[in-house]
């Protein structure tokens, strides 16, 4: 899959890039079917909503689910985030975001660069957000919304917000949305929310401020998040558990187009469970010599 | 303002009806322009947003406000209510809503019917809620959501939810909304959001089953919130304060149709501040000499 000309502009004027039915609902329904026993898991990388027990978000299932571990190596979601990076790529995060029919709490205004950098110590912001809706997105169940052309701000100033929700963010402040917003256009484009069926992808720059509304209607809007980051940009600090922010910085292989729907072999490292170095997390910046490997 | 026979039987079939712009800007900047300084006031009749500032409903304010008390007394707004219930109306509530820019929280799935039955003894659904936006509302601000034809299923099972928002709601359970939505075309239709100018009305049902989410956008989505109820079915008890659930079920007297531009007197109780009598509550249900009177 090639970006064209246009497409590429598009991403660098907007900061993000909307693809309805990129995947097809057979290749979806590999995926659905995969959730609700990851869900169901009593384990740290399920972070469940404030005071319910609907998952929030799942984290790093490629590193334990087939179906995932295939989809992390798809080529029509690997190569387009590869060719505007303009190199090779490694998965720095993996989520299944929940958003769950009635349960699912807002996301507050961010960037995830910021967190990245923060908390992770990303170099630069080159690194990119996938999107791949696993069920159809409406005005009604919590879509995400983008402010066009926010990414070209860089970083924005950023409070860790650890009360809001059950998970720590760093948000953007109300006055600072209002004037990107405005910028944007105000009422009038200033605010958009791609919809669509299940399986459509977005790629999202990863300094795009975003964030998404509760959802009080009777359909689940999972969606599954990657975080691609060039490898020359590996991040420089475990102060997370490995399983939020990923310690194996080698470059992506792509698997062939047809792997979601056929047998291809993927390495399950954590399949019998996360090991106890995944959860060791540390203050100190990674050495130089284990940043040159 | 007269309905004609397809208007009635859309009312009957959905539950509400829609009127884009039913108010001119310059008649709705009357209203909006005095909602800040009665959001500020420290009165009980202002309720805020849990452990926040934001002003999430006021109540009462046709009784102090003179542009209120005019909107209140408005020939385009209670004469089809009053021809869609086929009887004089007094007014059972009357709120102005902020679901405030950021800040504006979420309201349960709920009828309007379910608590007046409950609280205030209203013997039968034969009352009528009628919204007025006072800012624009689009798919960002967190806009009313309705399921179409609810209203048919009459008093539905509601629980108390006193924990959820800062304010008290007999709430239908998740099971139900599943159900109705369902039965209203699932997602096609299942749910609707009306969305216009300031200044758009929507009539709905007393009985039709509503909510809406929360307002990350930076956009005020304030609206006028009048109950109107026919005088015959006036409320059996006074449980809740009198500035929520009103005691005075004289008639209401239409204004002429330009009432928001010109001056035309009003009579405004309130002005000086609530009465205590108006705070006193009991559990009693109402003597028949009262109810005759």
């Amino acid at each position: 899959m090639k970006l064209d000309a246009e497409l590429i502009a598009q991403f660098d004027r907007d900061g993000y890039l909307f693809f309805p039915g990129h995947f097809s609902p057979e290749e979806t329904a590999r995926l659905v079917d995969a959730v609700p026993e990851l869900y169901e898991r009593r384990e740290d990388y399920n972070v469940r909503e404030k005071g319910k027990d609907a998952v929030r978000t799942n984290f790093a299932a490629h590193m334990y689910s087939e179906p995932f571990a295939k989809l992390a190596r798809h080529p029509r979601m690997i190569e387009p985030a590869q060719e505007l990076l303009g190199e090779q790529l490694y998965m720095h995060q993996f989520k299944i975001n929940g958003k769950m029919a009635f349960e699912g709490d807002v996301w507050q205004w961010h960037q995830d660069y910021g967190t990245w950098l923060n908390d992770d110590m990303m170099p630069t912001e080159r690194a990119m957000n996938i999107a791949i809706f696993l069920d159809d997105v409406s005005e009604h169940n919590g879509p995400l919304m983008f402010i066009p052309g926010s990414h070209k701000k860089g970083v924005l100033d950023a409070r860790h917000d650890l009360t809001t929700t059950s998970y720590p963010l760093w948000t953007v402040d109300n006055h600072l949305i209002r004037q990107l917003v405005q910028r944007a256009g105000g009422k009038n484009g200033g605010i958009v929310s791609p919809k669509g069926p299940a399986g459509s992808m977005i790629l999202f720059h990863s300094c795009l401020v975003h964030a998404s509304g509760s959802n009080l209607s009777p359909f689940n809007r999972v969606a599954v998040y990657l975080s691609l980051c060039a490898v020359s940009n590996h991040i420089r600090r475990h102060k997370r558990p490995e399983y939020i922010a990923h310690r194996d910085f080698t470059p992506i292989t792509c698997l062939p187009d047809d792997c979601l729907l056929k047998d291809y072999p993927v390495d399950l490292p954590w399949k019998n469970g996360v090991p106890a170095t995944a959860l060791q997390t540390s203050m100190n910046e990674i050495e130089p010599e284990r940043k040159a490997a």
